[in-house]
């Protein structure tokens, strides 16, 4: 391979020719060849776009940095935001803490596409140089922050809320198509009084209207951007007004609210906005979990199961059992809740270890917070139109089973007492008979009572 | 011991003389010997007083329980809140899933008190039926988690977020009065450019505000309560309006702002609202470990560590060291911490594990809640104490550190960029000499010029 | 309440009149009202015990302890592991992070009580000082760990090995009464290929069997003791020889086969041992977790669920609904796992937290450890007494399903082909019919030959 | 893009045209666009190379495969291993939970690639069939475990265990080179007794001891093979004696000593093994956190920390503060640890959720059990290279903060009690004077006493 030299404050490096890395990118790649290369995700590479263009949108407006300067700078942002740039960012996850060296190569890649498109040679750090210009009035102390503020955000509001609340429409609309159709109740996994399973899919609906809730009630804080704090969260080399400022600018090309942090400090030093919003989407995962859960046991079958639902038959199921079908998003999508449940507990941890001025578990946090962000909204987005979509009720199954049910007996504790009620039950559990044969066998009422009482269609009450 | 006989619809059980409760709380006892007894959270038992009274007035209200027996079930309801029968309660939370053996606990405790209160005999069920009295209109499966829900709810308002907000006004007085010590700033552990130490405290109260606020924004969540969905949520065996009516006593006796569930589906098979606070919980142990661990660090020393700040000296810190000191309220801090962390992954794990109609995690997502809610409240308070309250800036030491930091160059990089500032930062570094010193010997700059452009009080800005 | 005057190295201290403990135990109370009273569990003073006996024999035998103070503190050790002196350890989990605290708490209880039994008064500190005799050749840094391992080994051993070898062996004798009962497997909760009963149960043997195995693995990690490293680890204060001495000491008194640890720097500033085994115990919920579940949903029904096998009814299950019955020792059981799983989160956390000489994490890590072995061993022992013995088989109903099952095509696969005995299932599915119908009426084969091939009870193999 | 017709049971599919996979595969594809593609780790794809040779050579022993069939599929899988088809498996972690389509990936390039060597047409499934030739013998439930187990395995003794192994020694060469080093100790943060450099390295180096003993204690459990379990563990389809001959190939082929499983239905139902050995994983990594967060703190500085030891400088350590050097490989090793502690919660989590006779979550566990593998072992490479290889004192600084320490009046408990020694410490501190000064005042000792009694050399002991 063809290499150039690049220098940095430690000296020079070999940096291969055909790219716009520098120095300490080159020396990144060499010292933590730890996981897959190029592991630090696009959406921050992305964010960091955003923000070395605001800033020197910012720094311009307050005279720090030449208009020339400015719009080399935001050219190449612009070419990073089009994806043209993306063999440029070979750096991993498990580098500095507090991202460094990602920082450094974006600031590296700019420098030298910007003296590319300027008509200078690689490494030549002008006219636009990657401390001082595209750097200017910033460290990575809040730049990797903000980069994960900014891809944490985007992600949420662009993919997982949108494919939660697909999925929770699809459900709605079971719902309220089920609305009729009366099954029993299971508690326990033992049978119990019946329910409508409309109102079934109502609690999932449920479910995730408040995981929806709950992660929109963290995004606020998730708004708030450490850019301006530089080194240690007091703005050191920012000119006045630039948080401020480069906020705006930061709102305006990504369309979104975001705000300067109230306080730099615990920008810098905390992440509890990443710990805030992934809690609430481990309560997504928990919600999830449950319905994926549910939506199995339901269709589980075809014969020796439950089966009181169809679920869409997508591939064969079984490299030895022929004719087998399985609910394999409902398993795709439980594989994805048990690792978003892992993953919060490496973000609270992470969380726990800033130390005085900084956090330097930035990268591991920014991973896993969008790992979980994307697949949550890409499960859903998946079990939506393969399975959810798809659910149709087996109206024989059910209604064999309601019929069979005897927890119908607890109709009758507001006629005869409790005590009297679990006495028709037991005895027709022990003699494998039906509760109306019980019922009157015992005396305890007539056949015409019974079936005046005891109607699954009534015990289903009103609540939604 | 002396017993007599008690019934429930299984058969006779023996029950020790002298206590109020009956067949199924004594049947409960003998098959669940796991983990300390009466390990329920007397919270919960409250809760379930509250919540039992509010049900008896419900009834009387919608005409199916006589007013003699609202007031018989009243009395004893308030005779538990005045906490009078707290050795009738012997269940552990290693029982059903359901809670139901401590639903029908209680159950069983109010009929027998109320018979001896009317002048009646133990056991007898008659003027008061545990079921078909004191537990009509409910069911455990939404008894349970309205007490869970009460007990959360109470104990987050009346001592969890006081006392969080206890150490931050404390942690805020003390930021305010450190506003200008200036002192070193540390990055990844290392030597960084100055701040405040009242901006260092800033930091911390930033995080307590937004834990607090995290904390809050879950509460409409929690205070959802799932009484009136019975069974399995479709409200079998309540009377019209009986679950909006039920929880606007329950408001009016606990004197907090509970509603009906808008979906008992979910109230009953899902318990993400616990999750979700508990998850804010969890983030609030994540903030106060970080400040803990940076107070305790600040402290070290006395003499080989950092030394920047002097807390109280309780107590002696060692049994072999003598006049050794140490910092125990952080120890105590970030244990409660590690316990809190633990204790978000067995609510979530059982979180996920509803099925169908309920989830019969409720006695174990109960007890972790209310054990993390009081660490952390509890573990505020004795921080406040015993050594936020007492912290001081050794004022010699921080003024020698900050003195002697190499990184007071970085106010040099906007001069005379960030390579020749890095020049002068490690030939210092490798002379062990001053920057000044180096500055002026590299021929960078002047000794008056690095006079103006060096002051540590300059560098500190004017970000909170 | 009466007070007397005790002192330590700070001063003077008022302690209830009729306790044995003394200043610095007093300070603790005070200083840490966090969670329950008296939350150090009983295992750790009983292991206080067992130590400083062990010590002051061995710093008799090694001439730094007089025969007479020896005689003393054993006599008085002695009747704290015959329970005699309870109610004299009232500190909490949640104090100072070395345990110095209950260090120091035993002590003076030593001191104290042995000056009475000398007919001395309560204070003086001699003939018995709490620190230069009863700690004498120690520190709470050496002494604490010390007291976790012999806690937790002997819980270990004592209690949660013996009951999960209990329910293992229940378990194998059903394995082996079922061996015979042919009935169908599902995969992904769908029908599968049939195997027998105890085929099934004997899943459950071997992952008990690897589960003791596992946790048997760990304990020479546990038998290690640190006793002998004093403060920081390098022994000072000890007489040459006290470590092995001491650990001898120990094994002989508890019977256990204690050693002095390896390396003692490991052994104060890390708690490996105690993440290695609780890891184990983690190891044997998950299986447990498995276990418990599958007997649930087995059992579950009676009618509109599984219930291919009967599990004991213990009480009434259901408040509301009569006649119910659930399966509650098996939610005790999986409540009991996720705490356990939540427990290895804290501590694992705590062990990553040591610094320099000393991990500071000690009680937590204590209190979670000895929680998860009890809760273990008491729920395998409630379950295997209540449930597991009493497991029956539903022949009726396990006939029925395997004899429907679409996947006995399974067994045509090598007569026809994957794709052949593919079409047969996928139409007696559409059509609601049998297999041997459809494989005749699609001309793939003659009744007779389906009634060779397909025997569910030659479809069980011969694997254990 | 070209597209071919590929059939299975379901119907027919259109595949890429240059691509060997089948229907089944592209249906997953298609499915399940959860996360990122080809996500299935490389190991497992290899891992199934060999068990697919295993599996047609044991079936060409026991006469169900011809020996023609047997040489075309382990030729391909000989170029599967040599990495000639890698382009082949596009599948992610997010499908089902028993892997089926993965193993239907690799049957459908063998039988297609085979077919091609064989000069016929992809998508004939003739000579080799996917499901009756490459899988004969097999189901996906028993062949993905195998596969998971294979992986697992290899990584664990390929890479794990020899790079921790590798940093171990470095550690135990510093620990000797610095046996002579006194400096101070540090218990609580605080300031204590004295022990030698080399003391507090073999701490590190006896955890890694322990690791090490750890991982290597699971991995009997590890080397049970499921396959010959087939379906749901009976073996249904596979002729007598395949299970112990195709793991005795698999032993052969890979050079591991694998064997067959003790008992099937546990292997396929539980994956306790991959619990298990994880879980010894994360020990290690409780462990590396400690080792790497000492060390940094150890390194801390350059002049307001500890500073008792420098670390390699590898890289600029700050974009805005010049000369800054970070210990950055220190930052790596504990962010993975704490993505291993994540992952952990993730594995047992998953192991806790098998039914019946199958797990479904075997993908999401291999996926982050290699992950976790992976990631120790090149962090531990990595921070050896780049961080304990150039591990060195600063001996100025240690000798200057052992001489200055109060702790050092411990050497005296032992001559004039732990009272009056406390004096000493007490009244040094307070004075800001030496412990000879204020121990000569107080009359306590002459200063030839104290030189005697107090020499932090002679306070190390002769503790390995």
């Amino acid at each position: 391979m063809n290499y150039r030299i690049e220098k940095d404050t430690m000296g020079e490096v070999k940096v291969p020719a055909d790219k716009y890395w520098g120095a300490q990118t080159e020396r990144s790649r060499n010292n933590f060849k730890i996981g897959p290369e190029a592991s630090m995700p696009a959406e921050i590479i992305e964010a960091f776009a955003y923000l070395k263009k605001a800033a020197a949108h910012a720094n311009y407006d307050l005279g720090v940095l030449p208009i020339e300067k400015k719009d080399l700078i935001s050219k190449v942002c612009n070419e990073i935001l089009e994806k043209k740039l993306s063999d440029q960012f070979p750096l991993v996850i498990w580098q500095t803490g507090s991202g460094t060296q990602s920082n450094m190569n974006v600031n590296e890649v700019i420098s030298n596409r910007a003296l590319v498109l300027d008509g200078g040679k690689l490494g030549e750090k002008s006219p636009i140089h990657p401390n001082d210009d595209v750097n200017k009035s910033q460290s990575s102390n809040d730049t990797f922050p903000t980069a994960m503020h900014i891809a944490a955000y985007k992600k949420i509001v662009d993919h997982t809320i949108p494919a939660i609340e697909k999925l929770k429409n699809t459900l709605e609309k079971k719902s309220e198509k089920f609305k009729d159709i009366v099954k029993i109740g299971r508690t326990h996994l033992m049978d119990a009084t019946p329910l409508t399973l409309g109102q079934e899919f109502s609690g999932y609906v449920a479910q995730l209207n408040h995981a929806i809730k709950a992660i929109k009630n963290t995004l606020p804080h998730l708004s708030e951007l450490a850019l301006g704090g530089t080194a240690v969260g007091t703005g050191l080399n920012t000119p006045k007004g630039y948080d401020v400022k480069v906020a705006n600018y930061i709102a305006e090309f990504t369309k979104l609210p975001f705000i300067t942090a109230h306080n730099k400090y615990e920008a810098l030093a905390a992440h509890d906005a990443i710990v805030e919003t992934h809690g609430a989407l481990k309560q997504a995962a928990v919600s999830l979990y449950k319905i994926a859960q549910d939506i199995r046991l339901l269709a589980s079958g075809p014969r020796s199961g439950i089966g009181e639902i169809h679920i869409p038959e997508n591939e064969p199921g079984s490299s030895i059992m022929p004719g087998k079908v399985n609910p394999t998003q409902n398993e795709a999508m439980t594989m994805v809740c048990a690792q978003v449940l892992g993953n919060d507990i490496t973000i609270s941890f992470a969380g726990t270890q800033g130390n005085y001025e900084l956090n330097v578990f930035k990268p591991v946090m920014a991973y896993n917070f969008l790992q979980s962000a994307q697949l949550i909204g890409d499960a859903c987005i998946s079990f939506e139109e393969h399975c959810a979509i798809g659910i149709e009720p087996n109206l024989k199954r059910i209604k064999e089973l309601v019929n069979n049910s005897l927890m119908l007996v607890t109709a009758l504790n507001t006629h005869i007492g409790y005590e009297n009620a679990a006495k028709i039950a037991k005895t027709a559990h022990k003699n494998g008979t039906t509760l109306k044969e019980e019922a009157v066998n015992l005396g305890l009422l007539t056949p015409e009572q019974f079936d005046e009482w005891v109607k699954p269609e009534d015990m289903v009450g009103n609540l939604k």
